[in-house]
């Protein structure tokens, strides 16, 4: 199978590798991007055969199954247009698009030429969430009742680079789809969203939103919060909580290793400091799935109305944010 | 010291116990209860000399030096105030009062008397919270950014005998203390609250609410979310989060004791099934404390408005649920 | 019940604090100690009436129910026959005594005046130790095949005090009847001994032992292992771990709390710095139980011939250290 | 790089998987087994061009640059020397042979022919024992004085099959040597052996040995215990423990993800059941790393001398367990 890579920025040059090394079967075919010499230094690193500084050319290449979209949020809907309308398989970084509006018309050229979209919620795919998925699946946990997902970045990042809906967008997106991946069959209905600039108080005014926490209702009553911040000290935390009529999963530890240390500080166990390190495995592991998926010998496991759903709850988080108020899931067009 | 206890039901015999037997010094003077026998009995049981169905009683002897008030709590506010006027340090089991119109005449009159009042917000006392404040007072963990306080029952309760605001009168507002005590300084501004009966469906329409979740906005921007439910499988859970600007403190494991056995089914650690289980050693130091305020050895190390705060913010999360959203505190008259 | 308490040291000012204040129904009678003015001084602190600089004295109150032998090991014999002779019930501090002589004189003794002894192995009495045995008993975790116990003190000792055979004797004596504790019914039958000064080398010469490992053989085929050392870095660490057929049991986490403080230097747990902050609920809970034995309401936990096992496996400890073989407990007279 | 693999069975089936996909620039040039069709099958399988029953034919292949020896122990001696004389850089499982004759004329004729040889102790590529390392090379953790190193499989070996010493030769040898890299610089000097047959006690008068618990001294004073069992009821378990003079590092927690479930029966995580399961990151590891030494990207990680160490260690246990008593590494030739 050949795979050619649209962007090769953080996410972009970590899925090279991955696609090069990791995943049996599969070939880079192509890197694209449009700074200059990006695509080409990646190309020569990976040993892919070719490189553009525009997608139209993986698009017009027989030879390429399927292109994975590693490049910024706002271009992802027209890419993958332009994927399906080409019969390419898509494999998208989320979001799928920043408007509803933006992501129906992608999704109507998936259906239409009927490729495989398959959206990059990583999360579903780290063991602690799938196991826990497991348990909601068997009858094990009960229905949900309460559910909390949590992402803390790092920190290092730029405040002037931050577009304002920018932490419902790319950053709890990921959550909202972890809720509802925990809460299977329930739609949300109602959210109510809570947001400031706490780290970088001095961008308040300029309406940088650092951290956040949104509170998600959905249609089987269950209540589920989502919660983010841009910096935390001790590295990068994503952690979940899933609480049911009979009991309660707990996912994310966020150690790098199960070493740990006693001297005279305490007992001390190493937190994982940046996305790739936490969730190496499961980056590697939607793309695996993904390439089994364009095999035709797996169901995508999280596509288009997965993609729709989270997005929905994030346009509506930032006009609960906006309202200073509860928003409807339909309010926005969800 | 010879302490009076009003109330004998569940907390009050707990309260006995640890009177009796755990703090040097003091000594059970009576018992009241206006169930005919229950004081009597109680007495008997703990050696204390005195048992009456009228609290009058243990106010108008001079021989008392302070109750310990565990009746119910609608009955709390004018049992502080006759306890005040009677000049009696008080101990009183949350909620200090249902109202703040109640709760200001109770601390008018603890004010005017100049007596002791300490309120039974137990979390304070529990060896993880107290460790995790330590962390905030010396500069550790930065400014609180996000906060979060769960408390999940062990279920078994009847719905019949559940008033509708309960969940935030004397669930919840354990959690809005903590939520305080974790933000010193700060004082609520907004609450959001989310409320439903999903332990017990069928009771929705008569208005139990058994399971919330709470959003608390500070006025030093860090965001609070309370969460309970009355019924967890696998028994009283109490936990708490604070995450700062230098590091997070989690709080609360939930285990008995620290063995594990790992066999056929995996790795297994017993959880605690009741609060007098999980939190039988803040019980105790809650009264220990009191007796030392009593004594004139330390300041109260939880008062009247601190039990104001919570009262208020649990006023705002019932009138949020009945309004459909956020509540200033201002609106309620905190 | 009037207990009187002989030697006020260390682990004699935690057991006065606790027979005054948390054992109820029990009141410190008297306070021996021959050093001047020790004794009188605790007597003073706990509002004992009595105070003595030899023992003798309260072997003859007969006001005196029960003695708590604290003093140091090489009187312990003594102590115990003459308790017995009074008869008073004894609880005595480990060992019983230094050489299988002199306990069975004082088992004798005790035998003969049918007075309860209790033997202070705390262990038993630590909640992770305790619900381990209770998994044995109940079958869960099958028969034991492996065991470990593991006492690291906090380090701050003076090699120049610290008898050859201490590390046997004092320290891993409890280690020997936890082994036996979690295997129960089963006799050790060799031991094979490895020790060295590793904390203090300079001292190696002068025969200091203050790092050893002590395997075990039991009649039933389980092999222990006994390991201590008199200094951890990270304060007073005591584990275990039982395996049997069907699972194993781990003890003793070694936190103060269960508050975790995740920050730039990852994820941070406190650890107990001393005994006495690690166990003292055994230390209180060993000498309630005792009160119970002593009202007749409880057979007794840990006696004479528990203290027989334990010692004869710490003299053939030390005797496989002098002779550099395994050695039989034969052999030692055991 | 193109690698041929000597032996089909369980390991050598992982190892064909890892040298197919997941290291990069390696290929699986072709498999040797002397079973009937057993190679051949592999070969089909993983895509090898070339499939042998002998292994002469690899040896005599100028195309293949290295050989993975993952053959029955007893044939390693001899494939080790056949691969170096021919020229064949070499990753040998443990143990590198069963005799230290054996073992010498191994890496006398590695020496000769100046190639390669890597031996599989896979722990130290686990990154629980790798981060303990590091704390002990950057003096973080302080002189060794205590170490652990636990083995636990999860039972249903055939009792008939397992040959006197295979629980010191084939199973321990990984705890001996993780002893020693836990020890870096220091000699075993002593070894004293218990070894039973508590898991099929039936089999214990034809000699078998399917529990073990081995005494190791250093020349540096440290002291480890390796302990063994060939079953445990939650699986396979591999733990260890190294305590210096600043600290201590506990290494392996044995779960097989982050997830917990809180239930009815407690708090429950999962444990791993099988070796493959719990350390393919390091089986994978150990391989890439073996291609980067091909490469003359790294030195040998762990190549004679350590095999030659952990033999000895093995040997002075199976000889501790035949006298009775310590044997010295020098009494085996070590």
């Amino acid at each position: 199978m050949r795979v050619a890579l649209i962007g090769s920025g953080r996410m972009g040059s970590f899925h090279a590798e991955s696609l090069t090394y990791r995943i049996p079967g599969v070939q880079l075919a192509a890197v694209v991007d449009p700074a200059p010499g990006a695509a080409s230094r990646m190309a020569t690193a990976f040993g892919a055969s070719a490189a553009y500084t525009d997608p139209a050319a993986v698009f017009a290449d027989p030879t390429v199954d399927a292109v994975v979209i590693a490049a910024p949020a706002r271009f992802h809907a027209e890419l993958i247009v332009a994927a399906a309308q080409a019969g390419k398989a898509v494999f998208c970084e989320k979001p799928g698009a920043l408007t509803l509006a933006d992501l129906d018309r992608a999704l109507g050229a998936v259906a239409e030429a009927q490729v495989v979209l398959q959206v990059g919620f990583n999360r579903r795919f780290v063991p602690d969430w799938a196991a826990a998925r497991r348990l909601i699946d068997d009858g094990t946990l009960g229905t949900p009742r309460l559910l909390r997902s949590v992402t803390r970045d790092p920190g290092g990042f730029d405040p002037a680079r931050v577009a304002p809906d920018t932490i419902f967008n790319e950053t709890l997106i990921h959550d909202f789809d972890t809720l509802s991946f925990l809460n299977p069959g329930a739609r949300a209905v109602e959210v109510f969203a809570v947001a400031d600039a706490l780290v970088e108080p001095s961008w308040r005014d300029r309406g940088l939103l650092d951290t956040a926490v949104v509170t998600v209702r959905f249609d089987n009553g269950a209540v589920g919060v989502a919660e983010a911040c841009f910096e935390a000290a001790y590295g990068y935390d994503v952690r979940g909580e899933v609480f049911g009529a009979k009991g309660m999963a707990t996912m994310g530890d966020g150690r790098v290793d199960g070493m740990v240390f006693s001297g005279s500080s305490g007992r001390v166990a190493a937190t994982a400091r940046s996305d790739q390190e936490l969730l190496a495995g499961a980056y590697v592991e939607e793309l695996a799935v993904f390439a089994d998926v364009v095999r035709g010998l797996d169901p995508v496991p999280v596509g288009g109305q997965d993609a729709r759903a989270a997005l929905g709850i994030a346009l509506a988080a930032a006009q609960s944010v906006r309202l200073g108020r509860p928003v409807q899931l339909g309010e926005v067009g969800a």
